[in-house]
């Protein structure tokens, strides 16, 4: 049974309140629909965020592992794939596209649903990394990860089908940068190297912004954490 | 009647296929759900469109009248709400917020649905600028439009209750800019002025693209078309 109009009465200060479930589930967020709140993520509206909101987690949940997450992935590569064929390349194999690996490259997923170890792609991600391979522009990797861990990444990279890259940037522990400090400045001395990014793509806000950010970025939805 | 799980036969190449409706709804915008378009759009994945998708028209149309604009328009104004609270003022005067016009100040939804002339407030946006005055912020609008309707859009942001402003920017037809471009060499011209952009709030990417974009960006939603 579907019910259209629940109607539920509530008593604030000794007032009787007639509303509806739908208006019941937006002040039950804490004034704001999930939905808002999700898109309100997704367009770097809501920042600084530590944990999804209190009566959002069935919905988080739902959405990653039902169908949208995938289909928000597949639309956001979808757009990259568009972009990266219709590039003119220099023909000196300049071209670079900057990756994210947290929740871009290799997806948390399974971790976050305590299914086990060993992280698989993010698919859609696989998928673009190889359209740009195939149209010969390389591909970096720039992780939020720290150096220690560079063996267990290169492997875990390469076990799920990223078997090839131009360089995986990993950060130093003893150099406190913010993550938008650390991956601008990687990108500032790959502009150096004389690289030319033509993409960037990330999960996080802070993984494309910062200049120089790149010709063109992607973002990827992740309504699970916020990196600042 | 509420059905779960319809079953549709599709027959493609002499071979018979059984979906179920939601891929079909997929399959029938393109190879993507309207509701990740509309993320796209929002997260300026999706750029540089002309129309709604064919077969997105009455999900955008059901988005607009619905609850959910008014929803998640209301979720980036509470953000951009709370930030300006949290702002510690010079005391010279000098913090000034850039609100967009079309979609941002003034609604252009009645027009979009032939209901008459004169457009009304985005109401969030009108409890925005009535916040940021009564912080002692000042209030600068940049719209899109040119100087020959400044009469017409000052009378129109009077009538709904943007009673006063610090300067109403419009652009000069004679002047060729692309709207990052225009709206950009106007913020400048702002600090060069010794203004101190504090907010900068618009319905397209290109009011907040393009440095100086302010020391905060919001971006409200509009699926209804694209300013390049």
């Amino acid at each position: 049974m579907l019910i259209h109009n629940l109607i539920v009465i509530l008593m604030t200060n000794n007032k009787l309140h007639a509303i509806n479930a739908h208006d019941l589930l937006v002040i039950s967020g804490g004034g704001f629909s999930c939905e808002s709140w999700l898109l309100g993520v997704e367009t770097n509206n809501v920042r600084g965020w530590k944990t999804v909101p209190r009566g959002c987690e069935s919905f988080v949940g739902q959405y990653m592992i039902g169908k949208r997450y995938g289909e928000d992935l597949a639309m956001v590569v979808g757009e990259a794939e568009k972009y990266a064929r219709g590039l003119k390349l220099g023909g000196d194999g300049k071209e670079v596209w900057v990756f994210d690996v947290d929740d871009t490259a290799l997806s948390n997923l399974p971790f976050y649903a305590h299914r086990g170890f060993g992280r698989p792609a993010v698919q859609q991600s696989l998928r673009l990394y190889k359209t740009l391979l195939s149209l010969g522009i390389k591909v970096m990797f720039l992780g939020t990860d720290f150096e220690h861990d560079r063996d267990i990444i290169s492997a875990n990279l390469r076990k799920v089908g990223y078997i090839t890259w131009e360089k995986l940037l990993l950060r130093i522990p003893k150099v406190k940068l913010s993550t938008i400090s650390f991956k601008s400045s990687e990108r500032k001395k790959l502009q150096q190297e004389g690289y030319k990014i033509v993409g960037n793509i990330g999960d996080q806000w802070s993984d494309i912004l910062g200049t120089p950010e790149g010709d063109r970025t992607f973002k990827l939805p992740n309504p699970m954490y916020y990196v600042n």
